[in-house]
C-alpha cells in the first residue's frame, strides 16, 4: 500500500529526531567523558549530523507534505495531536527555510571566531579582541531576524526561537513590574544581609559523600535512574537521548555543599520533564520540551520551590547530617533552610540567589535587545553593561571579565535566550502554586519525603505534553493564567520578609 | 571554483566517516553507560545513522565519480595514496550496491529474530527454538554471498567482508597445517597439564586495585590516555570515534586476576592500532584498520607475545606485588609467567589458552563454511558441532549451551568472521618476530619497562597505514612474507615444550 502524506512526514520527522538524539549523545559525551584530543573530530561529526538534519527538514518535499496536510487536517491542536504536530513541524520548517544556507554557514563561522575571541578577551581581561567578532555576530543575528520575519520588534524573531510566540513587549512589561518590586526589595534587604548566615555550607565536604547525597536527593524527588543517569561535568546540564534515556550532570565543590546539591536538583528538574514526556510522542516533533522557559520552570521549581523550602529540609536534614556527621553536628533543618536562602548581591550571574538572579537577566535582556534593535552599538556595550549592573544591582564590575565578558551566550549568537531564565523562574512559581491548590498536603508530603504526588501532578499538567501546546497555552491550562509575575513577587516578598525579619 | 571529482568523492567519504564515528559512539555508550531502558530508542538511532551512511555510499553519483577517477588515477596503491583510497572506496561501493536493499532489510530482520531465539534457546538449553531462525539467517547469507559474487567458493564472498582478499582455500590450507601440529601437541600436553599451576591467579583481588593495575599496564605499553580512555563493560571491546579518541573497555573479575589484566592488554593492542593511524587519513576511507585479522594481530600481540612473556613479568611483577602485597607475597616473575601460560583444554572458546584457542576456531570455520557451501544443514549442526569439538579438542559438550549455542556470531549473520581470530593470532607472531629482528634489545627493553620502541615499530610498519594496503600486502611489507602459520607453530612448540618440560 502506498504511504499517505502523514506517514511520509512522520517518517522524515522520525529520522530528524534520530539525528538530533545522536547529536545530543555526542554533545553529552564531549562534556562528560571524551578525551580532549577528540574535540576537532567531534566538532566535524556534530556538524555533519546537524547538516543532515537541516537538509532533511528543508527538503521541498516537507513543504509540499505540510501544505497538503494543512488542507486535510484543520483540527484544533488542543484536541487533535496531529494538528499539534503539524503546527510544530510548520514552525520548524519555516524557521529553517527562511534563513538562507549562506547565512547559516556565516552564523556558524562567526560564532566560532567570536567564541575564541571571547576566550582570548577573558584571558587578557580586555574587551578589545572581542569587539569586532561580536559586532559580526550581532550583524548576522540582525540579518537572521530579518530573514525570519516579525510583526513588531526585530528581537521578537530571535526570542521566538527559544520561547515560541513570546514577544519582546510582553517580556519588557513583565520585567518592568519585576524591577519595580525587586530593586526596592533588594534595597531593604541590603541593610540586613548579615541576619542570615550560610557559613555551615562553606566547610570541607568529602566529594564522594556529596556525590552520594546528590543521588539521594534526585532519587527522592522521583528522577528515574532506570531511565537516566547522573555524571560529573564542569558545567551542569541535562541532555535527553530519549524519554527513557535522560542524562543529568552536576559538579561537586569540596568547599561548598550548595554547589553540587542544588545543581543536581536543578538538572533533575529538567530531567523529570524529559522523562515525563508521553512515549507516544517518541521520534515525533511533539517529543521534545516546548520551550526553554517551560524547561527552566521545571528546574527552578525543584531547585528553589522544593530544594530551598522548609519542608524539603525537614526531610533532608537528617540525610545530610548522616552523610557529614562531623560537619553538620547540631545543625537544624531551620538553620539549613536559612543558610540555603541567603541573599548575597554579587557581580556573577550564575552564583546569584533567588532575589538578585532576575536582575542579572534584566541587564542582559535590556542590552541585547538594544543591540538587535540597533539602539546600542557594540562599541558602547561595555560601558552600558557596567551602568546597567549599577542601576539594577548597585554593583559596578571592576573589569570586563566580571562585566560584559561574563557570559558565553553572546559569543555563540544566542540572542533571545537570556530572558527565558527569568520567564522560567516566574512560571515555576505559577506552576507550583497551582500544584499546591490541587495537592493540599504538599508541604507535609515533602517534609516526610513523599515527592511523587508533585511529580505526578507536573507530569499530568506539564511534562507529558511535550511540544503539544505552545508555552502560554500550556501555562493557561496548567495554572489558569498566562505568564504573570505576581505569584513570584508575592513569593519573594513573603519568604524573604520573614527570613530577614523585614 | 568548481569542485573536482576527487574533492567531491572525498567530501562524501568524509560525511560517511562522520556517520560511522557517531554510530561508533552510540554503540560504545550502549555497552558502557546507557541506562538499559534506552535500548529501543538507541536501536532506532543507530539504524538511522547506518541507513544514511548506506544511502550516501550507494548514491549513483559515487559510482560515477569512481569511474571517472579510475580513468584519471591509474597510480599504484603502494606509492599513491589516492589510488589506495579509490581501491578501498571501490570495494565498499561494490559491496554495498551489489546487495539489494530488500536483502539488507531481510538480513537485519532475520538477525534480530535469530538473536532473540538464540537467547531463548540458551535459556532453555535447547537448540530447538534457534533452528528455524538460524536456517533463515543462513539462507540469507547464502543469497548475500551470491549477490556479492566470488570466483571459487561461495564462502569467499563473506570472508572477504572481514578479511579483504582472503580466500577459503588459503584459510583451509593454513588451518590444516595448524591442526596437524596442534592436535598432537595438545595430546602431549594433556599428559602433563598439572606441571603448571595457576592457583595464584584465583584469589580475591580488590576490584579498584585491579582497575588501577590495568591502567598501569595500558599506560606502560604506550596507550595514550590523552587520546583515549578505558571503561568497564560486560564484554571488553575497542571503539574508535577518531584516531585521537579511542575507547577501550575491560571487565574485572574479583576472583581471577587474569581476567581484567589480559582483557586490558588485548584491547589496548587494538587501541594502539587505532591511535597509530596516520592523521592525514582522518575522515577518509583509509582512516580505518584494514581487516579484522590485522586488528586481531595487534591485540593478540600485546595480550600474548607481550603480556604472556617472561620479559613482561620481569617488569610487571613488582607492580602487581605492590598492588596486592598480601596475595602475591613471595610470588616471583617466573611463577607468574608460568601461571598465565597454563594450558587448560575447555569447552569454552573465550576462556581458551594460546594452544587450544585455534582449535575452537577451526571447529567453527569448518562448520560455517559447510553451512554456507550447502554441505551441512542446520538440522545436522548441533551433532556436527559436538563431533568436531571431540575431534579437535577431545571434549564433548554436555549440552547445547556449551556446544552449538555457545557464540553469538551466527545469530547475527556473521559468517566469515570467526577465522579472523586465528588469522590474527598467526599474524601476531609473524609481526612480533619481524619486530624482534629489527629491535635486538626488545626482550631486555620490555623487561625494564621500555615498550615504546615496539609501539613505534608497529606504528611505522602496521598502524599508520590504516587501510592503505590490503592485509597480505601489509604483512608482506612488514614481515617479508605473506600469511604463514610456521612462526606460530615454532613459537608454541618452543614455549610450551619448555614450560611443560616435554
Amino acid at each position: 500500500m502506498e504511504k499517505g502524506p502523514l506517514q511520509r512526514l512522520q517518517e522524515i520527522a522520525a529520522e530528524i529526531a534520530d539525528l538530533h538524539s545522536a547529536a545530543a549523545l555526542l554533545a553529552w559525551d564531549e562534556q562528560v567523558y571524551m578525551p580532549k584530543a577528540g574535540a576537532p573530530a567531534r566538532a566535524q561529526q556534530a556538524a555533519t549530523l546537524r547538516r543532515l538534519a537541516h537538509e532533511k527538514l528543508t527538503d521541498p518535499q516537507v513543504g509540499e507534505l505540510l501544505e497538503q496536510l494543512a488542507a486535510e487536517h484543520r483540527g484544533d491542536p488542543a484536541t487533535d495531536a496531529v494538528a499539534a504536530m503539524l503546527r510544530v513541524m510548520n514552525r520548524k520548517y519555516h524557521q529553517a527555510t527562511r534563513v538562507p544556507a549562506a547565512l547559516v554557514a556565516a552564523e556558524a563561522k562567526a560564532a566560532s571566531a567570536a567564541y575564541h575571541a571571547w576566550l582570548q578577551a577573558r584571558e587578557e581581561k580586555n574587551f578589545g579582541p572581542f569587539r569586532e567578532p561580536l559586532a559580526e555576530v550581532v550583524k548576522i543575528q540582525v540579518e537572521k531576524a530579518e530573514a525570519l520575519g516579525y510583526e513588531d520588534a526585530r528581537y521578537d524573531a530571535l526570542l521566538d526561537l527559544y520561547e515560541p510566540e513570546m514577544r519582546t513587549a510582553e517580556v519588557a512589561a513583565v520585567f518592568a513590574r519585576l524591577k519595580d518590586f525587586l530593586v526596592p526589595m533588594l534595597g531593604r534587604l541590603s541593610e540586613v544581609l548579615d541576619r542570615v548566615d550560610d557559613g555551615i555550607l562553606y566547610q570541607e565536604f568529602d566529594e564522594d559523600r556529596q556525590w552520594a547525597l546528590t543521588l539521594e536527593a534526585c532519587r527522592a524527588i522521583g528522577f528515574d535512574f532506570d531511565r537516566g543517569r547522573q555524571d560529573r561535568s564542569v558545567h551542569p546540564f541535562t541532555t535527553a537521548c530519549d524519554m527513557d534515556d535522560v542524562r543529568i550532570t552536576t559538579r561537586i565543590n569540596r568547599g561548598f555543599l550548595g554547589s553540587g546539591l542544588f545543581a543536581s536538583l536543578h538538572e533533575a528538574g529538567h530531567g523529570l520533564y524529559e522523562q515525563g514526556i508521553d512515549p507516544a510522542f517518541r521520534r515525533s516533533p511533539l517529543g521534545s520540551p516546548i520551550s526553554l522557559g517551560i524547561h527552566e520552570s521545571q528546574s527552578r521549581l525543584y531547585e528553589n520551590l522544593v530544594g530551598r523550602s522548609r519542608a524539603f529540609w525537614q526531610f533532608f536534614m537528617p540525610k545530610a547530617a548522616a552523610a557529614f556527621p562531623a560537619r553538620l553536628e547540631g545543625v537544624t533543618a531551620e538553620d539549613m533552610y536559612r543558610a540555603v536562602n541567603k541573599v548575597a548581591p554579587s557581580l556573577i550571574r550564575v552564583e546569584a540567589d533567588e532575589v538578585t538572579y532576575p536582575l542579572h537577566i534584566m541587564v542582559r535582556f535590556e542590552l541585547e535587545q538594544a543591540l538587535i534593535q540597533g539602539d546600542l552599538t557594540v562599541d558602547d556595550l561595555p560601558g552600558a553593561f557596567d551602568d546597567a549592573m549599577e542601576a539594577y544591582l548597585g554593583l559596578r564590575p571592576a573589569n570586563s571579565v566580571e562585566g560584559v565578558l561574563q557570559d558565553i551566550h553572546w559569543s555563540g549568537g544566542y540572542f533571545g535566550y537570556f530572558p527565558t531564565y527569568t520567564l522560567g523562574t516566574l512560571m515555576s512559581v505559577q506552576i507550583f502554586e497551582a500544584a499546591r491548590r490541587d495537592l493540599p498536603h504538599l508541604a507535609a508530603d515533602m517534609a516526610s519525603g513523599r515527592f511523587i504526588p508533585l511529580r505526578e501532578w507536573l507530569r499530568e499538567h506539564i511534562h507529558r505534553h511535550g511540544s503539544r501546546f505552545m508555552p502560554q497555552e500550556l501555562l493557561q491550562r496548567a495554572t489558569g493564567s498566562r505568564l504573570d509575575p505576581q505569584p513570584f513577587i508575592n513569593y519573594v516578598e513573603e519568604k524573604y520578609s520573614e527570613l530577614y525579619g523585614l
